[in-house]
Formats: C-alpha cells, structure tokens, sequence
C-alpha cells in the first residue's frame, strides 16, 4: 500500500516516520510512504499558501492553486507508476466537517493501494478543493489547528493493519473489533503495592479465561459506551453473561 | 496551564512542540508543555517497560512500576510547584476505551492548572495503572499503535484554546462549537479554474452573509452529521432555514 500525505508541515511526520510499526511495514513492502510539501507548489512567498475568507471572518483559508497543483502532480506519478491502479485511489481530505473515521473505516482503507491524505488548516479548506476530493474524514467531534495530527491517526490505524506492520497477529481481540471494548489486562508482577491480578488470570484455564475476558468486555462496554451496543447481534453465551452482570450489579 | 505528557517515545513531540500554535502559547505564558520519558524509570533494559500479559494473549501489556514512578515524579513537582494547585490537576490515560473526547472536553481540560496525559502500548496498560488515573480519554473509535498520537491530538484541541494561542479570536464559529459542523468557506481567487464562489459572499452585506452561513452549517450537518442535531434547541431562524432546505430539497 502506499499512502501519500500532502501538508504545509512535512517536518512533522518525521518522527511518525521513524516509529516502530511504519518501520516494520516498510521493510516488509506493505506500505511506501511519502510526505509531499505543499508549500513546494505554492510559487513566491508563504502568503500564497492561504488568504482571508470571502464573505468576511477570522483565520485563514487555504488556496485552491497549490494544494490542487500538489494533489496533481501526486496523481500524476501515480498513474504513471504500475504498481499502483488510479482505480483504487483514495483522496481524502482531513476535515471537522468529514465522516466520523472508526476501526472499520481503517480496515476499508487499508485495502486501497494508494491512499492520498490532504492536510489543511483544520477548519479552513477553500470548498472547491473538495471536489476533487473522494472523502472527507474527520477523527472525532473536536477542532483540531490542522490535518497533520488527524492524518497521523489515520495513517497509524490503517498502517498497523497491514502485513507484516504488527510484531504478533494480535489485532483480531482488540477493542471495536468484535464492537466491543477490550477487556483489563495485567502483566508481572502478579501483585503490585498490594494489589493482586484477578486470580483466573494466573489460573491456566484457557476457557475460563477466555469467558472472563468476554465478560470484562461486555461489562465495560455496558458501563461505558453502551451505544457501541445498539443494534447488535449477541451470541447465547453473551446473552447469560449480561444476565450475569446484570445478577452482580445488585 | 501546564501540560505533561508521559511517554516512551519523546523524540515523538519534537516536531509537536515546535509548531506555531504551541510555540504562540509558549511565548505568551499561557502554556508549560513538558515530555516525560517513562524509560527513565524503568531500571535496567528496554523489556522491563511491558511484559506478557497474564493469562495468555498476543500483545505486550506496559507495567505499573515504571508508569507509576514517572507519574508520582511528576505529581511530586507539581505539588511542590507553588503555581499549580494540586487540586486542579487531572491525570489522564489514552485509551481506545475512555470517554469520547469532544470539543466539550476540550473546553473542559482547558481550564484545568495542570493535565497529566499518559501514553502507553494504546491496548496494553496493566489495569492497576488506571487506578491512579482521574480519566481515560479516547479519540475516536479506532485502535492506534500508543497513544502518542491521542495525546496530540488532545493536547492541540485544548492549547488552541488558550489565550493568546491562536493569531485572531476565530474559534467561536468553528465547528462544534455552537453544535453544528462549519459552513463551507472560500478565498481567493473568485473564480477559479471556471468555479465561481457563491455570490453572497461577495455581496458585502453581512446579514445575508451571516444568515447564508448558518443554513449552510444547518444543511451540512443535517446531511452528513444527524447526531449533532438530536436533542438540539433551535432558535426560530433555525427553525425557518430548516425549511427552507427542506424545501431546496424537493
């Protein structure tokens, strides 16, 4: 896969860049990343990167011509290399604004092969850039100064999905992906200032500890996100373990 | 306000903390922001930061000492600190299962003296951890490698809301901010490669400009963000630019 940043602010990603899982993926060849200056296609001085808004108001809007331009010359060579269909592109544009990006968003994404992400003032993108943008994404309902952190959450979710990125297989019991949240987890030592991990833990009974650990979840998601809960299919075991956690919250 | 994040990845905030929203707040003595390194208070090598979990599973879970010690260390100064009441401080945790940050919380954390963030393996905490932890914060339904990038993510949202952090005063018509996503904004030039930005804009009078921007907020939230409006009180010129769109619908 290969995903490409567009930014003001290529400096940073340096140290994403440098990270444990990028790396990993990198060397294994699931993924090429490549961070691409916007101000580099922004001809003279900083000012022409954005202006003030039509209409009136505070801040600034970023411009059409350089982040277009830049976007271009990213399709471009692109289409130009082979390795990469332009069918399976991706342009997407960090915004407020965009769909609310989840767990199941970054499995959809990392099956692209080329995924382009525009960084821009956060709440300041001139409208007609997104016409040429397939998606807006937006991390979550809070204002941000600019993409670059939301397209770093974005990259990171996506990335450590893909082969190779993760050091053990070990996304499959993580919270969202069976729509729950994660169950505790406890490493040495088995008691810490007086407090001991819960003894099934240190019991070797793997169904047990499995069921313990359905249970933690469905408890935790219950107490605190129970809209991650609406509209979901419960196998039989969960329905006795709701009734159980129902029994112990008396 | 006084920012402290605790991480095993510092080289990671170097490029944060020179961005120019941080570095305004910085300047202006609204903002402290310091990086604590949790391998500092892990005696010996790199493998007494995480271990396995207990009970079997893929993964590495961090442990509580080395976690803790970075913790009370920072505690310790800041309640030595005459400026900072230790009552208003909050130690927080990112995590995928903590409590949806939003633009609220963002409000929220910005008013507190000193916000303690920590940053572990985004999935592994040793569950003792979060006993000495007020919160836990997560951004967004989705699972990133640590929660490095959580941190600033969070940490951007609230320093920007400082004073003096921002050039103008811009934030109160941002996103969220009166419960809608923003309407969309345009800058020079006019026209651009054939596309002209709406008339209205363009006008001078602000009324109309005001009264445009609010229906486009309203129908870009109706249309991609019906969430944000349940349970939302409108005012009587809401009300009628509901109609509207409904009737530009039809």
């Amino acid at each position: 896969m290969k995903i490409t940043i567009l930014t003001m602010f290529p400096k940073l990603f340096d140290s994403f860049r440098e990270g444990p899982v990028v790396q990993r993926a990198i060397r294994k060849g699931s993924l090429e990343l490549t961070v691409v200056d916007i101000k580099d296609f922004a001809p003279g001085s900083f000012r022409h990167i954005d202006d003030s808004p039509f209409g009136g108001g505070a801040g600034m809007v970023m411009r059409c011509q350089p982040v277009l331009d830049a976007l271009r010359s990213v399709r471009g060579s692109a289409e130009r290399g082979s390795a990469v269909s332009s069918r399976s592109t991706i342009v997407a544009a960090l915004s407020p604004a965009g769909r609310p990006f989840t767990q199941k968003e970054a499995h959809r994404l990392s099956q692209v092969s080329h995924l382009i992400l525009i960084c821009g003032h956060y709440e300041g993108m001139d409208e007609r850039i997104y016409r040429h943008v397939d998606e807006e994404i937006s991390i979550g309902d809070y204002v941000l100064t600019g993409g670059e952190i939301a397209a770093m959450a974005v990259s990171d979710a996506v990335i450590r999905l893909l082969p190779g990125a993760l050091r053990s297989e070990s996304t499959s019991e993580e919270s969202f992906e069976n729509g729950l949240l994660e169950y505790p987890q406890y490493t040495q030592p088995a008691v810490y200032e007086g407090e001991a991990v819960p003894e099934v833990l240190l019991s070797g009974n793997h169904a047990r500890i499995r069921c313990w650990r359905l249970k933690e979840s469905l408890r935790r998601t219950l107490e605190r996100r129970p809209d991650l809960l609406e509209g979901r299919q419960f196998t039989e075991e969960e329905i006795a373990l709701l009734e159980e956690i129902k029994k112990d919250a008396r």
